[in-house]
């Protein structure tokens, strides 16, 4: 790979950047109260931004070839999204957010899902190809979120479809991004070499898992209005502690002995699932949300996912289809039943729609990625990094 | 143990759990500036959260053999304790919170005090008995709760009882509550086999102490009115940087070479003793009841524990009594010089009865766990864990 | 060394804090609004806090090493040089600020000014070292903060150097007092001997740079205006997102393989670097500054680091000149661009004061700490602190 491609590459970016930068000046609030409550959006941004760098980061980490790639490539992937967005975004093609901190806001979730897609990819990318992913993956993503949310297209309503907390315009729509992407990336002999963990990649895992649980109800309560964020965030608790008691009973049911793997991932399978309805659901529904999906993830690591690898010849290397994927969808479809005079029409529409656009732009990406080097034997850190002591 | 029978047990408890939930519906704050506040607190919450799970989780990782198991019963138990908090308060027994963010904190502080009990009992129980304590814990922990703070059964007028950031109520009660349940559950021949340590899980261990300590003011703060928010924080950084320095002296004036033990959690005492008076005490004030309660406590694990455990016949894995009990107590008692006016009799009486119930509640629970399997070789991960390479 | 002297040292200061501290004592404010706008800003000190102790504290986990005595002495120096600064900002003489919750803040800048400085420093002081760096450095920090930014001598117009997040004030003076020290504390044979790193330590090193990264924002918006606090978070995230792209690629430049020690320090010089405009830029510049600030850095540490290394005969251990020094002194004159209508004059004197405070004082401290013991051999950890399996 030409590294002066790449350098080419950033220059005109930054060029760009800087070009239309100068549209997203803003000034502050005047009223008191509103600079208050952007205050404490910004103070959920920030829990955000936790979650994606450190949560994200390190649940990579369970991998113990790629710690010092995953680690690197979650600080690229998420400083190529951000501004990415906010320029996209500025050009104001998609409609423009009236708030400098909500724009942050979106621009965070778009990081989120990214850096879902790229969990399908990892130890499969060289960190030029991660940027190049983002650069690809946040138009489309934007696209599906402008469509989805927006009115985009007038294909749904604005505001009528629900997924507060993006169980499917984040969740799903990365985890299905990421499956087109490695139909294309994925190499025969990968099927050959298990990824391997030891007990201390493992917790460095459960510290990304943790961070993620800890900070999950201020990604979903970040739009939120004032009144309903406490409302919203015991939802995503209870989601969690329900998922979380889930897996360790469906991890030992369905593998006898617990899976490391399955707390780390699983235990977060209700804040995905929780997010379409999370300003929605009363407390109960929220845990039994959180059980169903707890269940539906830990049945998607131990059983699933080798059979959907088999089929669909791909190696999806987190499992972010059982954890993003399926419970994100089941969530989506959750809001059906949870919320109170909900357009069914609208939910399975945008459902359908964020599906088919996630699938067939991952592919394209995935055609895109593999011409800018496709691998035959798995990545290990040593290729891009100097050797450290074992 | 039979693993239906636990299937069983967790489905009466989602039964339960969803019948009574529906009198959780509460309705947002319709006041602008209650609605700014009640966010602020549930900010707190995340802050609490952190300590928990991941704070908690990660300090007792210190012990090499126990991280899968350790983290894993740390995500259980707070996932059983929260839920099940908010089901005894839906039903109104012992009154209920005005808010409901409100209602999260306080179950939060409950499974605080349930991670310090198991703590204690680190390594001596399965997945499924964390789970049992758990449910065993809370309704105990919620009584002398209730007793002393909510003036039930009229022991003690409602209100008097100055505790704010929980010395009594949550780490001696959690402490003491693990020594009932220890007395019990310990065998001899885990005696004979220390807990080992590596550079590894010490570096862990030092990062869940840290993870404390940062977030420790929000934890004594949580509940507070936000104009005394400010000084109650201070109070209790001030108490940290005075059991931080205290512990370093104490443990190289008691053991000649620095124990990382002590650094990990002695210098977490000054947070446990400034409980009690965080929010009246000055700044001098809560710097001494720091250094006192880190001298205290790195005593407690370079003196009292061995002596205590040969008496007592039973082993504290993680030293609980020294970080949480002994420091509480201290707390408890010092607020009885710090806060102007205070009712001795109250602050001693309440003392007194936090002791008793925690004691006999925490040995019928050790009773209750035995039943469902009492351990003849210490705990290893491998026995509920799949083995990853070491 | 003596350890009674210390012994005697703590005690005296104690007695000096509890005897001056009561002039601390403060009222909450009474209006509601400003009570809500002071637990935003304790919010934001919180975030700070795990800066200075799980963020620092981590990233100087990188040499195997050290790893219990980084993390023991980062614990040491917040828990010293925290009290110092409320005791002699409580004596009045450098003027008071107005609040607690700022004074929290402003203490909490010293004490990341005196971890920078410590970073240089690591491997070559015992933890009584470290203490009394604390103590001698935080005086001279509050000097300088005084003169440069508070108009102290009147030798600047109190008010107009801009220097929001501290780029000139807390990174570059911590950098350049450190590099002070070591002129004179390093010794030859240091020389001879690399430090060295595992996969390990490198994994928690990037959690201690990626705690710094997420909280950042929080950092320099921590005493800013409600209003202005979304635009100076964006900016912070631009600048580190320009940073961190930029490593990437200067690492790959430079090197050819990726360094982990860059991706770890240079992706943050951005935020170092933002400091002096944070609350004035517009995001293309905060993007373009955090790209210099990146390249810069990287420049630092691949290419200057060992040549300045050998010129002035001292071992800088973290690099800190590299990510805070240059890229601190780029931030300071950065302003003079961006910022419309400020006053060269005051900028160029204030960085100029500042370094010359910085070097000298250091230096100064440099002999003072010698004469508490210099050493011959780098540091171990076993020196101190109880040894644990490996």
């Amino acid at each position: 790979m030409n590294k002066y491609r790449w350098t080419t590459l950033s220059i005109i970016l930054a060029v760009l950047f800087a070009s239309t930068g100068v549209c997203f000046a803003q000034e502050g609030s005047n009223d008191a109260l509103e600079s208050i409550v952007n205050v404490q959006k910004y103070n959920r941004a920030i829990h955000i931004m936790a979650m994606l760098i450190v949560g994200f980061g390190f649940l990579m980490v369970f991998a113990r070839g790629y710690g010092r790639s995953a680690l690197t490539a979650t600080f690229l992937l998420v400083s190529v999204a951000i501004p990415i967005y906010f320029l996209i975004s500025g050009l104001g093609i998609f409609g423009e957010p009236e708030l400098e901190i909500d724009r942050l806001i979106l621009a965070e979730f778009a990081a989120a899902s990214l850096l879902i897609c790229a969990g399908a990819c990892l130890g499969r990318l060289k960190m030029g190809q991660y940027m190049l992913l983002g650069l690809i993956f946040v138009p489309f993503y934007m696209i599906n979120e402008w469509i989805i949310l927006g009115g985009g297209l007038g294909l749904l309503p604005g505001g009528a479809f629900a997924d507060t907390g993006g169980s499917i315009v984040i969740h799903a729509f990365g985890a299905l991004f990421g499956l087109g992407v490695i139909l294309e990336m994925t190499t025969k002999n990968e099927f050959d070499r298990a990824i391997e963990s030891d007990a201390t990649s493992e917790r460095f895992s459960m510290l990304g898992s943790m961070i993620l649980w800890v900070f999950w109800p201020s990604f979903c309560a970040a739009l939120v209005a004032p009144e309903l964020v406490p409302r919203t965030a015991i939802n995503v608790i209870m989601a969690l502690c329900g998922s979380t008691i889930a897996t360790y009973f469906a991890s030992v049911a369905m593998r006898k002995n617990i899976s490391i793997a399955d707390i780390a991932n699983a235990t977060l399978a209700g804040g995905v699932a929780i997010g379409a309805t999370c300003d929605h659901a009363t407390y109960p529904a929220a845990f039994v949300i959180g059980i169903l999906a707890g269940v539906l993830s830990t049945f998607g690591f131990a059983v699933i996912q080798s059979r959907l690898e088999g089929m669909i010849k791909g190696i999806d290397t987190c499992g972010v289809t059982n954890l993003h994927g399926f419970p994100g969808l089941l969530g989506g479809v959750a809001a059906i039943f949870v919320i109170d005079g909900i357009s069914v029409g609208t939910q399975v529409t945008g459902i359908g729609i964020t599906i088919v656009i996630a699938v067939i732009s991952g592919y394209i990406s995935g055609k895109v990625l593999s011409a800018f080097g496709r691998r035959a034997e798995p990545y290990e850190d040593s290729e891009e990094f100097i050797e450290a002591a074992p």
